[in-house]
């Protein structure tokens, strides 16, 4: 059993990446979070994009541990609003993490635009960087819209108001099972699976 | 002596814009604002730019009134956000002309933006609009950097953390005149001159 560092201390996605895995059929990987390795200094995500935000994670845990990693960075890009908050969604209202703070925000900046000017889309890049360096990193879109209250209950950050394309219903009110198939992290997550099934060898 | 009305509730904008018309002896024009003519109802800013609000400012303007209008829709375009705020820097903290607000929010969220991505413009559209709906619309714009901290009094809005290009003050530090000769709002008045110049007789 080959093991695999999430670099993240949030448990939902330890637990998406697992679930994914599993649904795909890969099962000589173990996958395992921060909470799991000793400490080590992580940079502040302070890249222009999510690819290099990913990447840094990723080559940051990669290097302190000697275990592959994965990292990804997601966000909402709403169009209203030039793609933003994009990398800065977790810390949309200047509080890093207060996703409530973060999504009162973004209902009370797009208050007055139209429904047909409500579009966005959940991106998500992750990234594999291996212990010798070498990288894979991935991209991930989910399109739909921004609506003006919350729903649902499942799901984190921006998931309450974001109705993707071919639905009524938020991604904060699909199952895990189905916001797997179709979310922006989950389409990303699947693009490497073709690396972590190396690693299960 | 003929009548322009500056579509405007901001005291502030008035001065500037008799100021402007001051220094470039423009002297056959009376500014009048808001406040001097009957209520009318006026349109949330819903537009995608800067120039449709403007356009829309003004023509409900000169239309309710039958004065030739002038109004103005300016806000500051952060490179690291996309060039947002931008149409909604007035309201970016969701509650609309809380200068404070907006500007707290503008510094939180791009704390961990680098010096060297820390670039802005702010942009100003302004519309002269007559009563036989003919219309003329201009764009002023000034670039500089977002600093970290507010200085200065002057001004209003995002003035007290942007340093204009070639500046070491920020445009809160700079006197009125100062500010015209090079501000994004002066410019863009200044480009409706010939305009006014007609109307001046």
């Amino acid at each position: 059993m080959s093991r695999v560092l999430l670099a993240t201390r949030n448990q939902k996605k330890l637990v998406e990446l697992r679930r994914i895995l599993e649904a795909e059929g890969v099962s000589g990987v173990e996958v395992i979070g921060l909470a799991d390795v000793p400490e080590f200094p992580e940079a502040p995500e302070t890249g222009a994009t999510f690819e290099e935000n990913a990447v840094a994670k990723a080559a940051d845990a990669a290097k302190a541990t000697g275990l592959p990693a994965i990292a990804d960075d997601s966000g909402i890009a709403v169009d209203a609003l030039n793609g933003m908050p994009g990398v800065l969604s977790a810390r949309w209202s200047g509080k890093h993490g207060d996703d409530q703070a973060n999504l009162d925000l973004l209902l009370g900046q797009i208050k007055d635009v139209p429904d047909e000017r409500r579009g966005a889309a959940f991106v998500s890049a992750a990234a594999l960087v291996h212990p010798d360096g070498t990288e894979k990193v991935v991209r991930g879109e989910w399109r739909g819209t921004v609506i003006r209250e919350e729903r649902g209950t499942n799901g984190f950050g921006y998931d309450p108001i974001f109705v993707p394309e071919g639905e009524t219903r938020t991604s904060a009110e699909l199952t895990p099972e189905e916001k797997d198939a179709d979310s922006h992290r989950g389409r990303a997550l699947r693009l490497l699976l073709p690396e972590l099934r190396k690693l299960a060898g």
